[in-house]
């Protein structure tokens, strides 16, 4: 993607990239200057390490401007990340385009995911969902050009308007609350049409600092937490493998270059094990 | 208000007052820290220094706790103030209820001032105009009803939900940052709807931090800016004024104790008067 | 620890419990306004899944504010924390009072951790250290006071004290950040000095919310993430030790309530065993 | 200044211009985004509006990124500006240079001001404080560089040095919050030692946002703000002056392009004098 390029997403929405500042080196070189002439790294492995252990604050020097066209219902989720910039447009000075977001699958309340949609609707019930929402959609559009030509005041006017007409706006955010961002909502917990647009970003985010995009999959995307209970259960099969054949060293071996000296020394600490592995 | 009381408010919607930390004297201790041992001002006369010269710290050290219930438009100015905490009724979990906000008067757009409005239109036209959104709003609720009752998901049900719905939030902010709300949103710029939530947490905010709201009041909500240009007119005039028998000193004395000795030496430090009026 | 209590920490510090807003009920309040009517949790249970989900936003609600008195060097980590209110005693107002940190013990330079000290130098020469160390710090203080008495501004004279210098200041921060900071300042890679005021700071968030701190305590504290390495190394050994005889199911009976029906099913999940793990 | 170079400051200081975002056009391209189509302004007339009316969230915009390297008294004040990123050397890893700052001038107490300095101290007594400071600052290395070599921990021997000896970090902000920045620490109230740092970014911010930069001096730096009380003294000596020859016309005439017809209605309609000045 090139500044200025845009991306169509969903039937009437975009992302624009606009700027972006900074690269991998800018991440690494704000923090060489707090472990100034220490480590020897190179920039990748410095980049995992700030990675693994949350020193967040390098990644806040670099930036990113995009501007989204989406519906409303998708910007009122966006907007709840509060550590961003953003220029709306107002529905009180404009008159809003006749977009609005017709989705191309309805589905299913999900039952087990109290927040979420399951398998479609049969192909006859989906169509006379989508007859009725764009029949209601049109009604909204021509209710609120009515009141406009009638003369009463946009600010009035517009909130006749259903939740899934679009909006736009530009905003600005660091990588570092990006990826935040994206941890959030890119998750299969997110609503389906955030998740179109977080996706695009993400690959934005991987073309402009691949590095660190790399080093935030690796351990935070694809990563998992554990409880304390948790952890006791991992910890004593790791230690039922070590003593039946099934050695934690050739584990760790099929892994080859993904998990370091360094790493795999947190590994055996965090989970307790110095005792029966040598590291 | 007492905690937990509600004022209903616009045709469905209510402010709940729930919590505060912090009075006035909080915000004079916090400022004592800084300015140890320094001035023997009384707890009023430091608060109106602090906001006088917008030593906005101690004033961050309040807080306020409410619940909102208002339309969406309203939520979506509400929610652009970021330095807050929040927690709105989720449309993905729960069933919205069947609340929308119907405006009692319906306006013209105002000409001059391109995001307001300006007079009422004539009573048979404003009858037909909440006719046609009240029918809207209920067409709206009933597809929605329709699509739960389908099976649709709730997340994609809703948004065919008009911008006047009402939703609900609960919302803390520091006293500071309500103060710059209370700017913003008791401003006759600001639309109508949310000016009616704004002028109620004003009133709370006075039974809170009665010398605080005062002091804001009377520095900043009634207090002007100026412009290098505009200072030089008003200099000028002010220069001619004492020149011309109507004296700066017969002007401050009719404000008697509305103008201190000490706000008065600055008033002539900036304006540049200090060679004509002896302080 | 009651309102208006101090404790005294280090040689002359202490924090000093103001105020707070909120308790665990609070929090629970918060969230059930976004999951209106979903869900029979006990309040416990649904503390535990906010904290276990990183849904934050609910422990915002809640607010601490304390007075710290703490040396420089300590007072530089704690100011990196940026979502708080602060007002310090400010040296350009005061004479800052003569309390210098003194440390009990002078240990050497770690050598595998870059950041921090390893075992006690020996008794003689950890005498001679603190020896010098308090001479300079009354050299320091002399030539304060000599500057002041000599006339010379405090905002000048103040810049020959030495970092170990105390300074004092009101804090205030919600809970959700409250145990961001915790969760770094009481880690093992904290300098010590700061772990004694996070340690301190912990005990009076345990008095304040019981079922917040010990969720966040058993889900961030004692608990662990793994990388996506990592995370095939304890797949791996689980399936192994499913296959050997030491099932999962009697592991985790072994942790009895510790971990929920529901938790167990997550487990499973994040750790791609559901083919083999009935739940 | 170009990008990568560096201005030296004080005796041992400097900033490094490392790099920025967006210019005067993308200020205006976001609030054009919320205003859309409204209005036919020039581009510098729109940023006037936006500062005028202190829309801010366009300038919020624009980025800059600098290394400061300056003593740990001004990094103190520096760092009580959150909305910004920073990271700074630690002492816990690097040993720091023998870098401290000595004034070249040593200045009285204010009387009047608290906070501040007034006339030098005669050139003897200037000398001697001088002599005094810079070898205080000699032992508090040597005894730094003595504990280093004795093998105490870089942590605890660091805080020997005094607040006079420098540090860096790189900083980013966004240009609205640096004008904050700006407004504070270019007064005359600040120490002398910031601004000498705040004057450098002031100049940078001219050479990469003119317009931006111009409105904001314009209205926010030298314009005033009176209270309540003055705002009277003020309008009452402008009917004055209306009344008795001096008219606003004619000093409004003087100040020809810097006050434009709109400005004019608003200067009229702020001081409530509508009645008598026709716009």
């Amino acid at each position: 993607m090139k500044k200025g390029q845009r991306k169509n997403l969903l039937d009437h929405g975009h992302i624009i990239y606009v700027d972006h500042m900074g690269t991998d080196t800018d991440i690494v070189d704000a923090a060489r200057v707090s472990y100034r002439g220490v480590g020897s790294s190179t920039d990748k492995a410095l980049i995992r390490y700030l990675m693994r252990n949350k020193h967040t604050s390098p990644f806040e020097m670099c930036e990113l401007k995009v501007i989204i066209k989406c519906p409303i219902f998708v910007a009122r989720q966006w907007i709840r990340h509060r550590t961003a910039s953003l220029n709306e447009v107002s529905g009180r000075y404009s008159q809003l385009p006749d977009d609005f977001f017709l989705p191309s699958v309805i589905s299913h309340q999900a039952t087990d995911n109290k927040q979420g949609r399951s398998i479609p609707l049969n192909e006859g019930a989906q169509n006379d969902v989508k007859r009725l929402m764009r029949e209601h959609q049109k009604d909204s559009y021509d209710l609120y050009e009515d009141m406009l030509s009638g003369g009463v005041a946009k600010e009035t006017a517009r909130n006749v308007l259903t939740l899934d007409v679009y909006t736009e706006f530009v905003w600005k955010i660091d990588l570092h609350n990006l990826m935040h961002f994206l941890k959030l909502r890119c998750d299969p917990h997110a609503q389906y049409e955030i998740r179109v647009f977080a996706a695009e970003l993400k690959n934005l985010a991987w073309q402009l600092w691949p590095d660190a995009m790399e080093a935030f999959e690796f351990y935070h995307v694809d990563g998992i937490t554990l409880s304390r209970a948790e952890k006791i259960i991992v910890a004593t099969a790791l230690r039922h493998c070590e003593g039946s054949g099934q050695t934690l060293t050739d584990m760790r071996d099929l892994l080859g270059e993904q998990i370091s000296e360094r790493e795999w020394k947190e590994f055996v600490t965090k989970l307790d094990l110095s005792d029966i592995i040598e590291t």
